[in-house]
């Protein structure tokens, strides 16, 4: 039987989801995307996705199409399920694999959107013929996958790569997890936004001397908040605020990953996400306050970088390759 | 041809090195040991290993022994050497398996301490059947292998399962490693000691009202120092300032293991080494505050353990199986 040449890759994140179409070359050939956060129950918003992959599926004939690969906040490539995801409505457990594949009478394998991401790096992306990495997403929340000897970490129940909960300050920020102290609380989309909102709070309180020339100020005595495009806006102009968010949150991801190099050694951290798209604003302090903190046998070994591939492509294209 | 029978362990830590002739079954048919810190270079070392060798190997058979394996602080299974152990003297980078090669004519294969001690309790302890656990070595300084999917991390460099320099607390106390609040400052025999002696030195300052029945402060005003072992038989007394340092040490190693578990999701956790035998002083507190701070999705499913092999035993045999 020749295999089949077409697979679909879907990424739920905490805000959006995107989906597409692939080749085994890696191609994004169909894309579409909806907003996650709409939808009441898991069983809506698989009928939107249906809605959306119909149409692709006809017109590239389902015969051709080898499964549906599908990356998710906490799901669990062993047992098929989404499990108490802290950025997702739906707070159940979900058996997502089962209700896919009743849907559209496709093969279905799912994993965590990182890993789905670490896998789409490792097959086309800037991982590509690494053994050793590990891939930090910094969207609405943090995630992250962990690959060593070439094999993602899934550990004994699946769940392992959790690096968005490793605690970085006890008594913390208050996580939708549950708990306090969480690293995405503070270096995640959501987690500059309430790092800026904190500075700025306290500069309107006149705790410190506001410069009025301060944009980032400027925009929150407009409207009262900031989101984490206009913190890297800002940043771009130099903003003093704006500058100090990246290096507070450079500084707490740098602590962390100094440990993280200690327990797995990668040969190198590659960043992707909303938040990544900051670049040199968050990988330079990133950077320095890692090597600032590492064990002197893993100075200058490990490269930080940026996904060699488009924001939506590598969820697609790793969730696509689950399914091959 | 037919395999050989024998294999020999060396196990070098901070304090001692022992080293056995072991069978393919695992039974430890010899064993010797000597003061690591006696010996002022490498080579004065190797000659000391030898001449308790040498009379070990003549009497079994040199022709049916496959070979020499040896753990060692910071020995990097990929190069043969020992670069920049926090623990022992020889600072330099040490090119330990081509001089001990050279000394005995048998082929050697070195890796970390601890990982050899995760290897023996994979074959023959604990862990016996495991795929995914940790083994947290608590000795002269903390050392741990981590098993994933049934294979060590090794890392990009073989330097990956460096617990024990994981920063607990920013800017906190000074480690052979030269940096500032490493685990191994607060959870080794050596870090009990230094919690001890704090809490005493309060207390011998009278800044609180010291009960003249404490045996741990009795010893101190006796002899201004304090052993683990001093500590432990303190808290088998029911002494309140042992049992404050068992707790206080619980708490920082439960805290850590928390987040270890966060990344690579294993079933047990296995505690080896001196201050472990500490038993159920050390593990109800660990266990205790490591669920407290899991994230949800790993709660009452990670098994904190002891050793299930005899102390020196399991280096030995760890030691050893790496030259099958």
């Amino acid at each position: 039987m020749q295999p089949k040449s077409f697979s679909i890759g879907i990424d739920i994140g905490g805000t959006n989801t995107v989906m597409g179409l692939v080749n085994r070359r890696g191609d994004v050939l169909a894309q579409e995307w909806l907003l996650t956060k709409e939808y009441e129950t898991p069983g809506m918003f698989i009928q939107a996705i249906k809605e959306k992959l119909d149409p692709v599926i006809a017109g590239f004939g389902k015969e051709h199409i080898s499964g549906i690969g599908i990356g998710a906040p906490n799901a669990n490539y062993y047992t098929g399920e989404i499990v108490m995801a802290a950025n997702l409505r739906w707070k159940e457990v979900i058996p997502l694999r089962r209700l896919v594949e009743a849907a559209f009478g496709l093969p279905v394998t799912i994993t965590n959107d990182a890993k789905a991401t670490a896998i789409g790096e490792m097959t086309y992306g800037a991982a590509k013929g690494m053994k050793d990495f590990i891939i930090v997403t910094l969207g609405t929340g943090v995630g992250s996958g962990f690959v060593v000897n070439g094999q993602l970490i899934y550990g004994h129940d699946g769940f392992a790569g959790e690096l968005g909960h490793v605690i970085v300050a006890r008594g913390g920020r208050s996580c939708g997890c549950g708990r306090r102290g969480c690293l995405e609380t503070y270096t995640s989309a959501t987690g500059i936004v309430r790092t800026a909102t904190e500075i700025l709070e306290r500069l309107a309180h006149g705790q410190e001397i506001p410069e009025q020339k301060d944009w980032l100020l400027a925009v929150w005595n407009a409207k009262g908040s900031v989101s984490s495009s206009e913190i890297h806006k800002a940043a771009l102009a130099g903003d003093p605020v704006a500058l100090e968010v990246f290096e507070f949150t450079g500084k707490i991801l740098g602590e962390v990953l100094a440990d993280m190099v200690a327990i797995t050694s990668p040969e190198a951290i590659i960043f992707f996400g909303g938040l990544a798209k900051a670049g040199a604003f968050i990988l330079d302090p990133v950077r320095r306050h890692m090597e600032e903190n590492l064990l002197a046998v893993f100075r200058n070994k490990v490269n930080i970088i940026l996904s060699g591939l488009e924001e939506c492509d590598a969820a697609i294209l790793g969730a696509a390759a689950l399914s091959w």
